[in-house]
């Protein structure tokens, strides 16, 4: 099920003739992408910090009456540092420590917003259903260690950081919640958004932790431009994906923890749906590595207790309104995709394709209203 | 753009090592799907009568309280037959026989549900603007030829046979509309159902001719279960495919007609996906060939008038609830895909994933109703 094919990218570059090639990647991956140049430093930061680094640019075309509205955007994928043996603390500070790694190289290769994996200061422990000392990793999201590092981050490299924690929150009867903290570039916290769909499949316990988010889709405006999170199962509900682009998003951010047979099949095809049928980017980061826990824990599919969750398979990648994607990151391997996209590309492409004047909103607002009643008959017909 | 290579997974078979082959299949297709035995008569008529016809099994567990419920389903992608110059009668007659020929194959592979591809009696004009003779090709679903022809194969070959056509609805002020007529085996129409979101991009003129649906998401039981079918350019419209879902359906069928570059890279993203999102079995199916016309047309993309549609590239497929999908048909010839799966899948999928369960369709009902008004303020956060 795990880990030793690198990526399907490097299966098909490897034995497709250059030819062949065009038209599989045409259809597969939409029109082809340009590289975008690495400067040497952050090249030479990520062979000696050992992660993959890689970069592509989407073009729109040029407006007369609009500028071009460039941004550079950076989704991070690593595997945790400390074995989950180690104190909550050493854990947490390794963590820290290898993202600075990686956020110098996003620095040097002038990223402008920059998002991280799913609760990346800890280990994904929800498989365990044990409460402590997992519930120790979780933080106030606006004071706690983490804002503060990625605090100083974001202002001392003039970027954007979207922080996805386990959060507490000590206003609201100390619950815990799965968020994302949005850091704007001046280095003050613009605001918070929660998970919206939790999990109850295999082991992805989560709702035993925390609830669905009570924030709605919330949209950040920042210098350069509108983003969202979908934060991980989120992806697999256009629902969702729709009320951000109807919020009026242009980037939506998926963080996520995933892992083999289950949905490996399904991570190429979801954000990038989404994308498509919003007519805005999207970057979808996943994990990467296996994470095994000190105490065996049952999966509920009648197999033996283990201690491992299985082997996230990374994979994180960027598409954009056009349906084109670029290629993912590795499946083992910690890694700094870094793209250029004109975001004027969003709205080029709803004049082009028009899905959201064709969306028909208000028949779904009152298909909906009347689906959700208790007594709702669907319309069958029979002969 | 078009034809030469006949599909994206020869290519694969061509060129990847069978070991590696598994590991590409497993993420780009999902789980390895069993070949269905065409019979022989059936593969003899292929070849006679110059048709590809493929088959492949979708299974699902082994239920105590419930029986698989089995069911064949077969799609069919074909070329017009007569030039569009021929007369109306001409065109259409030739259509109706070389389909007749199809469903004979289909028969033979016992297929219970049989679906064609988007006003498949006629060649797709709507690039023309053109309103003779093209409208000529309307007709009555209840009584006109082409239903009338297809009950007497439903009765037949006792199969369900959902056919998209050009409508004439002579009791609502004589408009046209694009509709699919779904017969039972019994031969009895069952019901109509219309094209819910009408593009407007590139040659697809067709809001020329008709408007959106006023007939809602209907479902339709039939012997062998509920289906629905979402017409073509619905296809990208999440919200489309969803209130289908809600209603029940188990497959939906997606007759369509896409060409090109615009498209081909969306194909194989947006029925699946909606499979995955909705935990039915999906249909997608599109024309093939070039379909050349009498008079010149432009494309409002600043090029040169011209007489054809472009290539309608084929490579219909089905998708089941767990994201597996069947290799498409060809991008270039005619085609049958015979698939057998057990609708059990549905629930079974429901159950596991839990994505109707985390749905959260109130949040939506009352975030869509806030949406839609005119003064709605998106919850965008700044500094």
């Amino acid at each position: 099920m795990s880990g030793q094919f690198d990526s399907i990218e490097s299966i098909l570059e490897k034995h497709i003739p250059k030819e062949e090639r065009k038209d599989i990647w045409r259809v597969l991956y939409g029109k082809e992408l340009r590289n975008l140049k690495i400067p040497d430093k952050a090249e030479t930061l990520a062979a000696e910090k050992n992660f993959e680094i890689s970069g592509y640019v989407f073009e729109a075309q040029t407006e007369e009456l609009r500028a071009p509205r460039i941004v550079r955007v950076g989704a991070i994928q690593n595997q945790i540092v400390a074995p989950t043996t180690a104190t909550v603390s050493e854990q947490r500070s390794a963590l820290h420590k290898r993202i600075c790694e990686i956020i110098e190289a996003a620095a040097l290769c002038k990223v402008n917003i920059l998002c991280f994996q799913e609760t990346w200061p800890m280990p994904f422990a929800f498989c365990t259903r044990e409460k402590y000392p997992w519930s120790e990793f979780a933080e106030c999201p606006y004071t706690g260690p983490t804002t503060s590092l990625m605090q100083e981050m974001a202002l001392k490299y003039n970027m954007v950081i979207i922080s996805p924690i386990l959060e507490r929150d000590e206003v609201h009867g100390n619950i815990l919640a799965n968020t994302a903290v949005v850091i704007s570039n001046s280095g003050k916290v613009i605001g918070i958004t929660r998970k919206n769909h939790i999990p109850r499949v295999g082991d992805f316990n989560e709702s035993t932790y925390y609830m669905e988010s009570n924030l709605g889709h919330r949209i950040f405006q920042t210098q350069w431009g509108k983003i969202a999170i979908n934060i991980c199962y989120g992806r697999h509900h256009p629902q969702s994906w729709m009320m951000y682009g109807i919020n009026g998003a242009e980037i939506v951010f998926n963080p996520s923890a995933t892992v083999g047979n289950l949905s490996e099949h399904l991570w190429p095809i979801e954000a990038r749906n989404a994308a498509i049928a919003n007519s805005y980017f999207t970057c979808a980061i996943n994990r990467v590595g296996t994470e095994t826990f000190p105490h065996e824990f049952t999966s509920g599919d009648k197999k033996p207790a283990h201690k491992n969750f299985g082997h996230f398979y990374g994979s994180s990648y960027i598409a954009a309104p056009d349906g084109s994607r670029t290629p993912g990151l590795s499946r083992n391997k910690d890694g700094l995709l870094v793209v250029e996209m004109d975001l004027n590309m969003c709205r080029q492409v709803k004049d082009t394709w028009g899905f959201r004047m064709t969306q028909r909103l208000e028949l779904y607002a009152s298909s909906l209203a009347e689906a959700i009643k208790e007594d709702y008959s669907p319309p069958v017909f029979k002969e």
